[in-house]
């Protein structure tokens, strides 16, 4: 992959921010981690802090073979499904999205269906799914490093259109056993510890998962804290094309708020790849998922929400990107 | 005081509301305890969901006598300071509520301030601020009654106007100390695990705070779960009405948006009052003042927001408030 720079956070914006909190008429610290957000953000952005969030929901959607052997409660036409949905606006996603005034953005990176009628919907595919990973690598690094491009194109585009804020979010039927398998491989934690119920599965389910999970390490024995190699051999496109998001926008100091397991298995990676990236990084929830304590406290983020949500689907960063906006609100207006 | 009756929730309306989120195409239970705020809503109601919520924020005031023991990193005067801001639309807390799309209504039920000028403050001082309970009672039971009274009467005003959604909302230089022995008191707790750092203040203020706390609950000897006892001995006007808020708003099953720990200590002294008003409380965020997750244990209340806030003034209530209307949308959208 080509060279990727990372810019430093603007400290001195950052003190420029703290400064206006501890002016301001309230008790010192006392909106919390709101005011901390916001610091972040300027520091981010290196610049004053804009009246309105502009958000871009990169909503990515990729198939896992793995998904044939039913891990999921859904079958891989509900990908389909979904994606139809959000071309008619009519999913949680976009009712969130209008929520927080936040654009989606759907891009196709690798689903396992021809999208090519669907004209909102960007056409990047990589490959028609992942490979089966218990029978060997999911992708070749080239379709990682493709797949990785594309997130960074599209932060890049979103960028030139004015958006000063990422929000990740993402569709794939299989996502969360890839997505555990990224963290047994990464950081190298036993599966028993990172398989969860993903969509709401049952026992019988959750046992064949986990063993999807073991079969894809043993088989392909992925290198422990070595992004790329676990990206290849477990990851998915959606995984890789989320990482590519963070990083084209930590390149041009856009933060992107992080939502679900999924996309923070995506930040896992992003961090594996390049660990300055992470500097740009914002959290939404936590999720119910298992895995998803354990990377946040790699990552060092801290959520704002703890609702139990497990959709995924941006649904978690929408409402975060709503906490955000009220607290550069609260900052605007009490700085003056 | 006159007898209270509160109204059972409506738990086939929670049913049917249960019903529509397992019809959805998204995985079941997947919105955590958005769902779930979602059913208890319909379920205090009674009414099909509304398209907006319309909240009324009651931000009551009332001075502490306890004040003057240098207890609070502010002085009493900074209580008008506050309300002045507030009728400019300046404070913190009309951001918060403009943001949530919450009207707000100041009540003066206890301060020490000649607010009489002040046109669009509510004018119901009960007393010009409580008693110093370090000498005995803070009030008279028929104070508190008044008080609570005041608050049943706003509630009833708001919905009597329109408002489906009630949130509490407090301003008091001294609050959290009585809050502390409320707490203490109520619940039997020893003020070393209920005594804060409020406003922020220092290891010094600290020692005079638990002191004042100890002080209060040796003269008085407030009686352990016996509410009204405790609300004269050591509460404030600013519980006193806000407890009165929450039964009155359960009384004609309208929800309260419960907001930080002085209106937990608040909605605790309305569930000693009143156990079935418990019922009819929506908590925002988990305050990081030390008494708060214990009240909420007490309460059985969860909250959603997760961020460290301690300003009070109703502002982690406006986020939830936020939150809980996106959920509806989400519901109205995807359920037709």
């Amino acid at each position: 992959m080509e060279k990727i720079i990372i810019p430093p956070l603007d400290l001195a914006r950052a003190e420029e921010i703290r400064a206006g909190w501890a002016k301001m008429d309230k008790p010192a610290g006392s909106l919390g981690r709101l005011e901390e957000m916001v610091v972040d953000y300027a520091a981010m952005t290196g610049k004053p802090l804009p009246e309105k969030i502009k958000t871009a929901m990169v909503l990515v959607c990729g198939d896992h073979a793995i998904a044939k052997y039913g891990i999921s409660a859904y079958p891989q036409e509900v990908t389909l499904q979904m994606i139809n949905g959000y071309m008619r606006g009519t999913a949680g996603a976009n009712v969130m999205a209008r929520h927080a005034g936040a654009d989606v953005f759907v891009v196709d990176v690798g689903t396992n269906f021809d999208l090519s009628h669907l004209e909102k919907v960007r056409q990047c595919k990589v490959a028609w799914g992942t490979e089966d990973f218990t029978q060997g690598p999911a992708m070749t690094q080239e379709q990682a490093e493709q797949a990785i491009r594309v997130g960074m194109e599209v932060a890049n585009d979103c960028i030139d259109k004015g958006y000063n804020l990422l929000e990740t979010a993402e569709m794939g039927i299989g996502n969360t056993t890839s997505t555990s398998a990224i963290v047994s491989g990464f950081l190298g934690i036993d599966p028993e510890l990172t398989v969860g119920r993903g969509s709401g599965i049952n026992d019988e389910r959750m046992k064949i998962k986990r063993q999807v999970v073991i079969d894809g390490l043993t088989k392909n024995k992925p290198k422990l804290g070595d992004a790329m190699d676990v990206l290849c051999k477990v990851g998915g496109y959606d995984h890789a094309s989320l990482a590519g998001v963070i990083i084209g926008g930590a390149m041009r100091r856009v933060p992107t708020m992080v939502d679900g397991v999924n996309a923070t298995a995506a930040a896992l990676l992003a961090y594996g790849l390049c660990p300055e990236c992470a500097k740009y990084m914002l959290v939404s929830h936590l999720s119910s998922d298992i895995s998803h304590k354990k990377m946040l406290e790699v990552l060092q983020l801290k959520p704002i929400v703890d609702a139990g949500m497990r959709l995924g689907e941006g649904t978690g960063a929408n409402l975060a990107v709503v906490v955000l906006q009220s607290a550069i609100d609260v900052y605007n207006k009490l700085s003056r």
